[in-house]
């Protein structure tokens, strides 16, 4: 049923439009099932089919449908439009669409525009030595994989803000809208300005399946899902049917209505009008399953149905039943009258694609590093702490850090974005907010402070969100910064996974262009929940982290202010990575100049002299990594000199943890004859670490001093206590560090009983103390070093 | 403005009810701030405040409004109902609220009602060696920690589950309500059955900020909230105010209209009525952050605004003006009116809260262990798969297993759920369907199977629901089987973090009774991921799991069908572990007969002597853990004994991944000598294993022989292909594994070399054949052990 109102598209014009959507939906079948006689110029036989059938159908003749309306606007209006695919899957959507408009063979030239072009186009397809059977960094105009479902809407958001001509059309799958993180990125649009960024268009696409199952949102009422949307802030726009005529005209006149409203809210926000936050629109699309697939196989609806979600004809090299079906399908979409005789897609279709970079396969945001701009950087040397002598001066490593990122934001207004889960001012950042302010689009109140609606910082209290927004704004060629509590950026572990392999998957890929790299500021660590306890305490991101390819990951333990800049520094310069950045936010000594910290951190690790007692070979190393741990090391070394002055340390402070690293391990490791340089080959090595312990284990364990180094962390001990008591509970403080060295050097006679003991008491006064006081002792907390 | 209609409480009752919530308040700020003095029988002095202030008061007032109310519902109609604080850092209130109704002196009898116990109450508060500063395990009455927020509403669901008389009112933070598994959680009412399950009261408390933010909920329009919440199934009641009174009013005639529609609901359910989903009441209660606290400090707004999210009055030992205002605010209580001259609360009040097992503190919902029942499980022998040899016999693990875990479900109607994103039937546990149903309240249609209100399989396209239904489920007794994606099983990392630590803790509360494991089925595992490829590759979840507590976490790598049903009636029949087991779904040869696998999965690992050549000292030990490693490495053994018939080569397979750490470091620990006798003292072990490599490093580190152990393992390396294909991209083949061999074993001579050459041409042919056929050669996948 389709009046004339919303029957935007004359007759020649939806002719054209669907046969160029069954040309995409023919390519994405052929991909799934065809080795050879691509266009099926003979009777389809038992060898032109792939012996193992992978892909997913169901999902695929939506996102071709959606394509081929897109092109249809970008080309009569001239629009600058990305394509997320939620449902990734579908992959062979993605590379038949882009294929269509040109842009694979551009990038891909053995995949010619000819019979030849489709019959590698379809046997590379999820077969070994081709490509992903998954919308993956291999296919053009892509940021978004969608193997793990959740994540489009919020990368859309991404990419569209300081975008302010992009429009990020966004197909969501109503399998992948039932998870979390989408469920929250449609409240995305209360930090969207409508005046300097981009826009978002949701196509919530209700198939109404997921695996095996049907969806929440397919399931419920219409009319409850129309108020979920303007809940959420949307004016939906909804297009339902299962005959193509009808869905054609009103799918024109929903993305028309649409894009018409997206530009009427961009003017009045840019003519500098303020007011309510716009209602954005988003469109439902309810087609069926698998559309124009078989109907029944064996018997059973497939079409329509979860049965449509993967490979609707299972046995088609087996089964000569399965094999005409698959015949007739294909040939349902009549590949004579779309290709020429030498494979060509006719020119009258061709015409219908945009051109050049409006090609969605073609845009270069979607290959963000083709539009990176290198940050303007001020001299982080400028920011550094004075310090007279080492181990005396308190500073707050992340307040000072604020003050450079403050002016890292002022000197790039529109290409670097802070993101935190409203922690920037707990994790000491505030100093940003000289320069800028929240990004919010809500109201307002008299008492407010620090928002607006072009604010460069973003929090909100959802990690997702966080990490999502932050990926979209890297892939599309911009840069920033991720400040999070140390125990719950967890909540991204998988995002961070799949981001990780995006980056190892692109450096493959020659077109791609290197984006910057995905910095995390881990703040509110492990060791200073003075306010949280137990349930704040989790180091493991750094285990997590480290799982994943070594050319992609950095994992950085800045001891003190100065060294906390000079890592900053590097990492926002880098490409490609995934830098990990652990830092206090509490008052602290800091230990080295910031001549000195540069050289610490370009070397990545070394031996401090100021407070080792000997140049030669020592007794005992202590190592440290972190800045609480190195505290500890410190004053237990303090002590060991008190009471030992005869002993030789060695104290080597690591902030580059992959140095560690065999050098065939990881392209920062020590070479074996460094590390034992540092390490010795022979004498103990007490090293405090940061997080779980075993970690230094794993990193160092074909050194070959490995069986002699003895490692303290943390061990999942831990609640809302002082910040000694912590150490404590983790045998990670300075008394237990002095028995732990005296326990392993060897010839300290009566000395070591005498010593231990005095240590162990020194621990339970120290207890004792705590809990008589609720504070530690100041001779502890006080501590510095003594020069 | 208050009107009859919605005035339930008399003046007296009002009276009253304000008068509970003032001591609940008064309570909650005494635990904040005082160690001394805590009747305010003095003037305040320096010495009667903490000098270090933790602790949360935001939220608080909210909390303890909430709970007076809901005391009052309970105690007139008799009603069972637990209380989730999902801002759970406003510990203090629940603190105060179970001290008043009675519960927490009887579980901690030192806190006695006295003016002494109230003195121990406020004291330990935060406090070095006193309680956490969250609503933690230690709290009588809390299911949910909330130090991580999001999960408080799926916790509550997860609790109403099969609890028909049970509602679990649940407090949701508007901070909270920003993260995705929150957003994701209101979908909940599309599981749940108003005949067989209880009911969720969700309160979305609208204060307005998170930390330093305000909150999105609470700045958009109250219509669009109200869409938002129509949208996700409920009927919202609005409670909105600043004055006590009015509020109290409000809120008792929402708490009361809630519950009478609940009933309603209920009672139409039970009495046989199908038909629509219904819409369940949900309280909006928007009152100010940190109401009744200080309005101004410092000059600045506080009350009402982000400044009361923690310690309003920061100074309140050094500066006596912050001392002074402290000291107004907590007479403004009244606690003179509150408290009897000996400390207890006055009859009158303490008379408003339920008795017994009614108090929401004492519910023994809330301490699921004690409402426990053994699940009654059937003989998993009887399900076994007959083998006549080793490694001959295909058959489907998880198939397998469905069968056994389709009668636990019949045995166990209503005390048993398995959890899965959608995957129940793709992971192979189909057989399920054949005595129940997915859980389903959404709209049905012919073509739909298995859906029904109150089937025992929960899926939805959410791991956070997944995970947080099944939480809820076990802590408040009962059992469930979570079977996920192993690569996205990452997305609830943190969840389980929280998990693991609330099991930790609660091992050493003696009044909290053992529940049940978690359990996890890790299917579609990394190693056949043959549709989707790099986006589905991680075994990385047992490398997180095993950071926590080694009392609390197992790991099990069942090799084939028969271990896997051994491994998971183990699991099903433990108590406060989290286990994780990991076993594939698709057709694999079976080694072990039944008896021959309950033997071997009861000593955790051992030699497999039909696939050793020796029972003297080896040459050489090939270890596996996990099923494909273990397909490898039987047939690396294989080409080893047609090659290099004289090698002595010894065969262990691990099931139990704890075993091969240090019996100090985990109970399931070998000792040295045990390790030595298996794996030798000197010899190499080539280690086939499932995951990442450096974990086997990591638990066998302080090893003997460790220098010797060479493990292969998934090195992020994989694409859509084929099964051998990507054992050969990571190094875990079969020919790959025979080279390892080779090249550590001295003493070869020539024929290194030539078998090293031969292991390489059979790789390339192996890659080549894959290539060109696109299916393995059919001669490596059609491997079986010889015998």
């Amino acid at each position: 049923m389709t009046d004339t109102s919303t029957a935007p598209l004359s007759e020649e014009q939806l002719s054209l439009i669907d046969a160029y959507w069954r040309a995409a939906n023919y390519l994405s079948v052929g991909q799934i099932y065809l080795l050879d006689n691509p266009l099926l110029r003979e009777p389809l036989k038992p060898e032109h089919v792939k012996p193992r059938l992978l892909g997913h159908w169901g999902t695929t003749p939506g996102l071709n449908l959606i394509y081929a309306h897109m092109n249809r606007l970008i080309k009569e209006r001239d629009l600058n439009v990305i394509y997320l695919a939620g449902p990734g899957h579908g992959g062979p959507g993605l590379v038949a669409n882009t294929y269509l408009e040109g842009t694979y063979s551009e990038i891909y030239s053995a995949i010619g525009q000819t019979e030849d072009g489709i019959r590698k186009l379809f046997r590379q397809f999820s077969f070994p030595g081709g490509i992903p059977s998954h919308v993956a960094p291999e296919t053009p105009g892509s940021i978004h994989e969608g193997g793990e479902l959740g994540y489009s809407l919020v990368h859309a958001y991404g990419a569209a803000f300081d975008n302010p001509d992009l429009i990020a059309l966004c197909v969501i799958g109503d399998g992948e809208a039932e998870t979390g993180p989408l469920a929250a990125s449609w409240h995305s649009n209360k930090f969207l300005d409508p005046a300097q960024d981009g826009a978002v268009l949701p196509i919530l696409h209700l198939n109404g399946y997921k695996i095996a199952n049907p969806t929440v949102l397919a399931r419920i009422p219409q009319a409850e899902l129309a108020e979920l949307l303007a809940g959420y802030g949307y004016e939906p726009i909804f297009v339902t049917g299962d005959d193509p005529a009808s869905v054609h005209q009103q799918l024109a006149a929903a993305m028309e209505k649409s894009v018409d409203q997206i530009h009427a809210i961009q003017k009045h926000a840019r003519e500098g009008h303020e007011g309510e936050r716009p209602a954005w629109p988003a469109i439902v699309l309810r087609t069926p399953k698998g559309w124009t697939g078989p109907k029944v196989v064996d018997g059973l609806p497939v079409e329509g149905t979860w049965r449509a979600h993967q490979v609707p004809l299972a046995e088609t090299r087996t089964n000569a039943e399965h094999r005409a079906q698959l015949e007739e399908w294909m040939r349902s979409y009549k590949p004579e009258e779309l290709f020429t005789e030498e494979g060509a897609l006719i020119s009258s279709l061709a015409e219908l694609a945009p051109e050049g970079e409006r090609r969605m396969g073609a845009n270069p945001h979607a290959n963000g590093g083709a539009l990176l701009r290198d940050l303007v950087l001020p001299d982080f040397r400028d920011y550094g702490v004075e310090i007279e002598r080492p181990g005396v001066t308190v500073s707050e490593a992340t307040k000072v850090l604020g003050t450079w990122l403050r002016d890292v934001i002022r000197l790039n207004p529109d290409n670097f974005r802070l993101m935190g889960p409203d922690e920037t001012a707990s994790n000491r950042l505030q100093a940003v907010f000289e320069a800028t302010d929240r990004a919010w689009e809500g109201s307002r109140l008299d008492t407010d402070e620090h928002l607006a609606p072009n604010g460069r910082v973003m929090e909100v209290l959802s990690e997702h969100l966080c990490q999502g927004w932050l990926e979209g704004y890297l892939l599309t060629g911009r840069h920033g910064l991720f400040n999070c509590y140390e125990a719950f950026i967890h909540i991204i572990d998988a995002m961070f996974n799949q981001h990780a392999k995006w980056l190892k998957t692109t450096n493959d890929i020659p077109w791609r262009r290197p984006i910057s790299s995905l910095n995390y500021l881990l703040s509110s660590h492990v060791w200073r929940q003075d306010h949280n306890g137990f349930s704040h305490q989790d180091p493991g991101f750094i285990d997590h982290v480290v799982n994943k390819k070594a050319e992609v990951v950095r994992v950085y333990l800045p001891p003190d202010t100065n060294t906390l800049l000079s890592v900053a520094d590097h990492c926002l310069r880098s490409r490609q990575y995934v830098n990990v950045v652990v830092a206090g936010k509490q008052p602290a000594l800091t230990y080295l100049t910031m001549d000195e910290a540069v050289a610490h951190c370009t070397r990545g690790l070394g031996i401090w002299e100021w407070a080792s007692n000997t140049r030669g070979e020592p007794d005992v190393v202590i190592a440290s990594a972190g800045d609480i741990p190195t505290l500890e090391a410190l004053a237990a070394t303090d002590i060991l000199r008190q009471k030992l002055p005869d002993l030789k340390v060695r104290f080597v402070n690591v902030v580059d943890m992959m140095r560690l690293q065999d050098e065939r391990e990881h392209p920062h490791g020590l070479s074996d004859r460094d590390f034992d340089t540092l390490f010795t080959r022979d004498k103990p090595v007490i090293f405090a670490y940061h997080g779980y312990p075993w970690l230094v284990h794993r990193l160092t364990y074909r050194r070959t001093n490995h069986g002699n180094i003895h490692v303290r962390g943390y061990k999942e001990e831990g609640t809302t206590t002082t910040p000694f008591d912590m150490v404590m509970l983790n045998d990670l403080d300075r008394f237990h560090l002095v028995i732990d060295v005296i326990d392993r050097v060897p010839g300290l006679g009566s000395t070591q009983a005498v010593l231990r003991q005095e240590m162990s008491d020194a621990r339970l006064a120290a207890r004792a103390y705590t809990r008589e006081n609720g504070e530690d002792d100041p001779e502890i907390s006080g501590w510095s070093w003594p020069g």
